[in-house]
């Protein structure tokens, strides 16, 4: 195992040994984020002792980086007093992502001992929704004007700086503003930094930039700085005048955050999912889950009750059923994927899909040429009954042509009817693919056999 | 639909009115790589209509972005000529990256055409594998002494632009070495520009930077990334000098590749999948996957086929028996789905297992009670048979366990097998699932029924 692994393992050995020696070092090591993982992955118990070892600066970390529940979690076991100088230490758009897990009490002390501009920059990101561009910006956006050469822009900054104490975090550009705040343009700090000091700023702003609208949604922002390879965008209102501006290290989170969220969710798991939540709600939130799939597991059943007298004629049938409803699931799953990732990213409109289903028929078409000879042989070799073969290489052949149409048109229809395909989509694939196998299996063989 | 869903139908419109006007306005207004992914999604002929259309800055970003098999597909059909105008636009880092893809006699005329720095850039970034550090990082870095004063550093930098005509892209920092070119700090341009000329850069220096080691794999340098919320970090030896640096786009496509990656191999397709690849190549690939579960659907059927005497007495196990197994199937995979996360995000060491054990198992167990009885009823109401009932429910509780220790297990073993959880477990989980199931339904059906 690697040794973030031991490392966890270390931990948990120290807590157990009430070794606080050896635990604090261990902490010490890892970072706030990775330290965030840890406590994760441990019981409630352990959470509040790695907890407790924690310092303000890295408690203000993990606070920005853990997932909901255990969030909740540590915020309810800290006194209002500690956990206020955790969170002095954040900044303003980190708070507003946070503060739904706070206390009233703490959210009040928390804006009165604010400054002026950090209220404002906290209030204003209040404003918009956290999925939105707005609700990711910071406000700390630094602009000059346009009519300033690059001698002026270093000692605007250097004033600046003697004033505020330091420069925002991660700043790599400037925002080039008019007198009533519109956007014109962007100026790297590469080219503060190389060009002639006399260099007018209005002749080497970026024109070419991405400003990002306010109410841009997250996953609009995440496509815009991965197009165009952004560190730093700004963010503007409808008539163009700067708000804020969106780092890179928001934008990567977002990333993170959704796919995580995906994978949870496909499984019929919460998103921001504990390991370690309390067993009666991890049950209760599963079992959802569990009755969704009895109902459609039951659908399958139904099918085949509805051929009792067949299977009671031919106990075969019983036997082979399972395979050929599984080689139809994993056939559609295949092109189910291609097609919820294609719509992921754009790729699947009107004009393809005929194309799209031309080539993964075909390419199900000659697999089912192969593979219903392979069964039919197997069938005829295990029951030794030449018909028995012919039913089931025919209805593998169906399973599979119809679980790939079910797989391009199944997300379709998700995605029209606002449901996420790649959430609910091998739900309802293999609800389709077990019916579909079931009955084309049974059926085929009541006419046949 | 969405508007680029429209605009990839609008595009395939003027490819078929040979409107060649309207197409060149749609291209003009999307990014390479949002090129890229409409090229993905068009057929063969398609893909040469718009490639054609591309002026050869368009082409050099869609090459940087497109996957694999059609990245091939458009080198082999573009004259060496043109192939080479886009290749001089790319960085060596970039040129790196895809230039298994490029003939031979291609890749000799562009070396060829290369100055002495772009020669020696890309020719180290070679010497490093893809998947490392030294595969990510770019030589650009802009180093400076750390006996200087920012003023100097100004003076150095616009010399530097001066005789180099452009600096670095997305340059955010200088790294600051000693004499042998070893790694004192990192040096962020906001200070650069807001530090009084006179400071001395030793001074200033920030010396508790990330260096990342050359031979770090890509995954590694991701979470470094993520975890410490960088733009860009210095790649170093093992002597600590200085190589390159790596930028967090780089980071970014990384990540995302990786994602897309683990989505479509989980589903049995190849890596850099290509929607419309030839149909023969299609099928052959996915074969092999269908095939694997053919294998394992058998097993199922194996274990179905020993309860054959069971079954004839007793028609309604043949009905309700997929019930029982997909149950197991969703249980387990709910719990694989925790697990394999937890592994990728080294959360799961031997001193938590336990404690997952106990929490999972208690989870299932809960749940296991409400719905052993659901179904007990209704197969009491349905065949009107309660000893079925029992049988049924007895099964779904031993299922539901076995499937969610499965479910913990099952990870662990495969990853310490060196074969990728995420890839594998949910084809081993669903085999065993399914097996336990039938295994279980039958088997106390023939004790007790």
């Amino acid at each position: 195992m690697s040794q973030v692994n031991l490392r966890i393992d270390q931990i948990h050995e120290a807590i157990e040994r009430q070794d606080d020696v050896t635990l604090n070092n261990l902490l010490a090591e890892v970072s706030s984020s990775e330290t965030a993982r840890l406590i994760e992955a441990s019981t409630p118990e352990n959470r509040s002792v790695i907890w407790a070892c924690l310092d303000v600066q890295k408690r203000a970390g993990v606070l920005k980086s853990i997932h909901g529940k255990v969030r909740q979690f540590l915020i309810d076991n800290t006194p209002q007093e500690a956990l206020l100088e955790s969170l002095f230490l954040l900044q303003p758009d980190e708070l507003a992502d946070i503060d739904e897990d706070l206390p009233g009490t703490v959210i009040n002390a928390m804006i009165a001992a604010m400054d002026e501009l950090r209220k404002r920059r906290y209030n204003s990101v209040k404003h918009y929704p956290d999925n939105t561009a707005g609700g990711l910006m910071d406000t700390d956006a630094t602009a000059v004007r346009a009519d300033v050469s690059v001698l002026s822009v270093l000692r605007y900054l250097r004033l600046l700086r003697n004033k505020e104490g330091e420069m925002p975090e991660q700043l790599d550009s400037l925002m080039v503003v008019d007198r009533t705040n519109k956007l014109l343009g962007v100026l790297p700090l590469s080219e503060v930094v190389s060009l002639p000091p006399d260099t007018l700023v209005a002749d080497i702003l970026d024109e070419s930039f991405q400003a990002i609208p306010v109410d841009a949604s997250q996953e609009r922002v995440a496509r815009i700085f991965v197009d165009c390879d952004l560190l730093s965008a700004p963010v503007v209102d409808h008539n163009y005048r700067l708000l804020g501006r969106i780092t890179i290290d928001d934008v990567v989170d977002v990333i993170q955050e959704q796919a995580d969220d995906k994978l949870l969710r496909s499984a019929g798991l919460e998103s921001n999912a504990d390991m370690f939540s309390p067993v009666l709600t991890s049950a209760y939130k599963r079992g959802y889950w569990l009755g969704i799939n009895l109902i459609t597991a039951f659908v399958a059943a139904w099918v085949i009750g509805l051929f009792e007298a067949v299977i009671e004629q031919l106990i075969a049938l019983a036997v082979l059923m399972p395979v050929v409803a599984s080689m139809g699931g994993v056939a559609g799953s295949q092109t189910l994927t291609i097609v919820t990732r294609g719509l992921a990213l754009n790729q699947i409109g009107r004009s393809n899909i005929p194309q799209l289903i031309a080539h993964e028929a075909s390419v199900v078409f000659l697999n089912g040429l192969v593979w219903a000879l392979a069964v039919a042989a197997i069938a005829l070799y295990w029951f030794g009954d030449p018909m028995l073969g012919v039913v089931f290489g025919m209805a593998l052949m169906i399973v599979l042509v119809t679980g790939v149409i079910g797989g391009i048109f199944i997300p379709l229809l998700l995605q029209r009817m606002s449901i996420d395909p790649a959430v609910a989509g091998s739900v309802v694939l293999t609800t389709f693919t077990d019916a579909i196998g079931f009955f084309s299996f049974l059926g085929l063989a009541k006419l046949l056999i």
